[in-house]
């Protein structure tokens, strides 16, 4: 797991301890970090501030994606691939897909590049989570 | 143009007056409005808050979306096409596509029904809009 990863790991964590949900994201442009997020739909009773999105939202106006990678501790819903579509970002890293698949083939049919580290330690902290709250979980994903 | 369709024209001309991209939401449930929104990445330098991103930003944690219908003046990007897919709200009214295609063959793929109004003040309203402020109707688009 690299540094960015693990900035995206800190922030699901950051979430855990906030009595939310688990799932953190970094954007990186250059070799920098851009901006950090993490999912907020308990926090702020907010349902489009998955991780990704908060951390797009933290970014504000970047202007072109194009040198960007956005890293996740989870493969992206519907929502969060949309965006990486829409705003053109080229290249996703994602902790694991284990516990959600999400919508890697979306992504990669718009060619986006989509790399799975299979993190066992993402992996556990959303097994754990989703065991302890399985309705916060599937309201998250619009399981209900 | 029905009151909800008329409601999220009156958003898309509130977020023109306050100097923002002018497209505007509304999510209506059994008949009654849950939340308006519009485009804001003007004026909260946000993003990701396009009209129906912020509309479901303002209604909340509404649980399921199954009864619902979300309105907008403009054809859905892929960013709030994903949202409405992964968020199950069954069926989207749109003011107009002459101006951007969107995803429509995206969401109506997973099973969502589109209805395009084409409406003639809709269609002008972005049509005035993007003549005068191409560089902004880019970066919103992720054409940069």
């Amino acid at each position: 797991m690299d540094e960015f990863m693990q900035a995206a790991l800190e922030q699901a964590k950051k979430s855990l301890k906030e009595g939310g949900i688990p799932i953190g994201s970094v954007l990186v442009k250059n070799g920098r970090i851009l901006a950090e997020g993490h999912n907020k739909r308990v926090q702020e009773k907010n349902p489009i501030l998955h991780g990704e999105m908060d951390c797009l939202n933290n970014a504000g106006r970047v202007g072109s994606y194009k040198d960007t990678i956005i890293y996740s501790t989870l493969m992206p819903c519907y929502m969060c691939a949309g965006t990486i579509v829409q705003f053109k970002i080229p290249k996703v890293i994602v902790g694991e897909s284990q516990t959600f698949s999400g919508a890697r083939e979306f992504m990669e049919s718009h060619g986006v590049e989509v790399v799975d580290i299979n993190s066992r330690e993402c992996i556990e902290m959303m097994r754990d989570f989703i065991a302890k709250n399985p309705e916060l979980w599937n309201e998250d994903i619009g399981e209900l």
